[in-house]
């Protein structure tokens, strides 16, 4: 019965039936999905997938992000969703690892621009297309995870679909088999972490997800129990599960408000360590420093013990990295991870200042760091909750800053100022179109 | 290393190192795959698929198997590769229950049509596509299929990446990241059985592997190890796998030599009782008849044990009525499981004399039918193998029979000879469209 109740609780759950707080959070959270799609918008990745528009001869609907070019709605699903995962700088539900917008976000905003929906339908498409993938998350982790699933791609479907379905208006048994065609489709395998079909994943889902509800609006049939059948999504995908998961709490508790935004580009884990030695920064400059002690949990050295590393990516996965451009640059976005960054001498000759060290029952988002300065003074600081934590979430100019940062180069800073104005009041638009065209580059002037 | 000793299998067999024996069976297995798929074309999930070209505003690039329509590659393969398994009467490779054609030939088609490329490499993509994922399958069935994978979805993108990447030329690199990619979206759930999304895995196997072959073509990265690796295909998708089955006894034994042909339209299990009631309707008239006993394999009740077929496909998960249509008609074609011979009054009232026991220890390609006359004369006919397995074959004969009746109302009879005559001569056609024209109705004359 999981598959039919969710459906039901879906159809039941009007734009009135939304707290006020779940709203905001959403559009936080579409906010910040568009700066980190808009921000990797010219990866050769995404020239990659629209260079697919020429070998199938496709048509230019709808919008990419950052892009001049327009995508037919199912390549523009694919590559938004894809853009929006490459410097793995989007949102977080941190109970599941799952990043929601990936996979629903742009298959609302595929769906409202080419059919010029209402902002108040668009919002709710997103909040249950959201609600539901985590939901299905929530169900199925950590078994599922552990096994080698990217959540993401894998649970994100069935977000897509739901988004989809809201705004193609299913009918209840459309909505089920749109679900049905979509966990069919549900993939990604974690094997893939560190190539460009990591990010791949969410683009799928929202492909595949969109593709599903299209079919079933059109009277295409499949499981009607998807969730819960024998040799259904759970059971064939998950070692263990627990299915209540899924349905219990329906618009009471919202799992998008657990949904997190990252400050830095780089792992949560690492988050901690970046906050501590931004504030250090504030306290001397890298010629006075002896070295910085970091002390944090073990995952930390675990994941992120790479010395010596060469490239952007890498540095990624550098505490010594990571520590250092908070301390030199008093930030660790997507620029703090290029490689001439990694290269960069001065980068190089202060890494080896950092020196970090594992505490047994350290939180993961805690970490002290301590700066011990040539002349032999010391400076502590002790950060119980990383930025970007539910106990201390990115705040609105932190949230606008990291927009900026990402796009300003790729659309220009009067749309940015523009596009915050208009995610603001998303709710009272005449037309989600106002919004698209300012994420994309081609009324920039010259940068 | 299983993954890149494949790729390196694969790029070594040219057209040279495959036996004669194999191109005649991939000739033969190209062949009754394009009959299927003809057969299919007019059902309603075809045309909810092809639908989906105005929604999308999509290109018509290649063929549709017996439609006027063209599609673009990507939704051409996914049609084409549907529409060959509605009728659960396309080929199987019997160790796996895999449909090897269904996921490799729409690709090559489509590819083929659109680049104007030579019948020998269309022979070679199709060939090793087939090898590759029949391989795969055999490495990891039966757990993987246990677990509730529909195998020809999961192991078929495989499949379809290797003949698009053969066609397209990709170097090992490429080739190597191709099957990452098409590896990650590896999907398909046996939930989905009885239902519209039963057909759309092979379809949609064929589409995602084919685009994993165009996006590694332009260097998109992906795994290298996408089969072994800790959280690979293997590791999460089979609870026991060995894969020394995918590259042993590379080019000197053939799995496709191992792929059937169904010469009747339901589950492989009911073939030898057809083929005993088939035998016995020579002897005698219905209205003679007092009952038929028919011995099988235990398998067969608890798969096909319906004894009131209301629908079609209701009637291919029923001993009674196959059993039936065996001995009043001849055949079990598509024909004989439509609604309204199920329901004939004739039928009906013979399907009752249909008395199954089960025997333990019966081969489920064997059966022993005994009919007793009114007057209380018997005759019985034993099955040692079903027509269509492997100690069995289809005749040539045979298979044009079954191509005939299943495309001569979509293509017209003209154009059914044509067909055979080109696919006897494949290697020598100057161009493949010669052959792709004449299995889409736009030449036929009034029917």
């Amino acid at each position: 019965m999981t598959t039919q109740t969710l459906v039901k609780n879906i159809m039941n759950t009007s734009m009135e039936d939304i707290p006020e707080a779940v709203v905001e959070h959403a559009k936080k959270s579409i906010f910040n999905w568009m700066g980190v799609a808009i921000g990797a918008a010219n990866h050769e990745s995404v020239d990659m997938l629209l260079s697919l528009k020429e070998d199938l001869q496709s048509s230019a609907q709808v919008s990419i992000l950052g892009r001049s070019e327009k995508a037919d709605l199912l390549l523009a699903a694919l590559t938004n969703g894809m853009s929006s995962h490459i410097f793995d700088f989007d949102d977080t539900h941190l109970d599941t690892i799952h990043h929601p917008s990936g996979p629903v976000a742009p298959v609302v905003l595929a769906l409202a621009e080419w059919y010029d929906l209402s902002p108040s339908e668009v919002i709710r498409a997103f909040v249950l297309g959201c609600e539901v993938e985590l939901r299905i998350s929530n169900a199925v982790y950590p078994s599922h995870y552990d096994l080698g699933w990217h959540i993401t791609g894998t649970a994100g479907v069935f977000g897509s679909a739901v988004a989809a379905g809201i705004l193609l208006k299913l009918n209840e048994e459309q909505f089920t088999y749109a679900l049905g065609i979509a966990g069919t489709q549900a993939s990604g395998l974690r094997e893939m972490f560190g190539t460009m079909t990591k990010p791949f994943h969410p683009g799928k889902s929202a492909q595949n997800g969109l593709m599903a509800a299209m079919l079933a609006k059109k009277g295409f049939t499949s499981s009607k129990q998807v969730l819960e059948a024998k040799r259904g999504f759970a059971s064939v995908l998950a070692p263990e599960y627990n299915l209540d998961r899924v349905n219990e709490n329906w618009g009471s508790q919202w799992e998008l408000l657990k949904n997190a935004f990252k400050p830095y580009a780089c792992g949560i884990v690492l988050h901690p360590s970046i906050d501590a030695c931004i504030e250090l920064g504030k306290y001397g400059k890298s010629k006075d420093v002896q070295e910085i002690q970091v002390t944090v949990n073990p995952y930390v050295l675990e994941l992120t013990g790479k010395q010596e590393p060469k490239t952007g990516l890498e540095g990624k996965f550098s505490i010594y990295h990571s520590a250092t451009v908070g301390f030199l640059y008093g930030a660790a976005g997507e620029d703090q991870y290029k490689d001439d960054v990694v290269n960069d001498p001065e980068v190089l000759a202060f890494r080896s200042k950092v020196k970090p060290t594992v505490k047994e029952g350290m939180r993961e988002d805690a970490a002290v760091a301590k700066l011990i300065f040539r002349d032999g003074t010391e400076k502590t600081v002790a950060i119980d909750h990383a930025t970007g934590s539910l106990e201390k979430p990115m705040t609105r100019e932190q949230l606008i800053d990291k927009f900026t940062v990402l796009t300003q180069s790729v659309i220009g800073k009067d749309n940015v100022e523009k596009v915050i104005e208009k995610v603001d009041n998303l709710e009272s638009l005449a037309s989600i179109k106002e919004l698209v065209e300012l994420c994309t580059p081609q009324n920039v002037a010259v940068k």
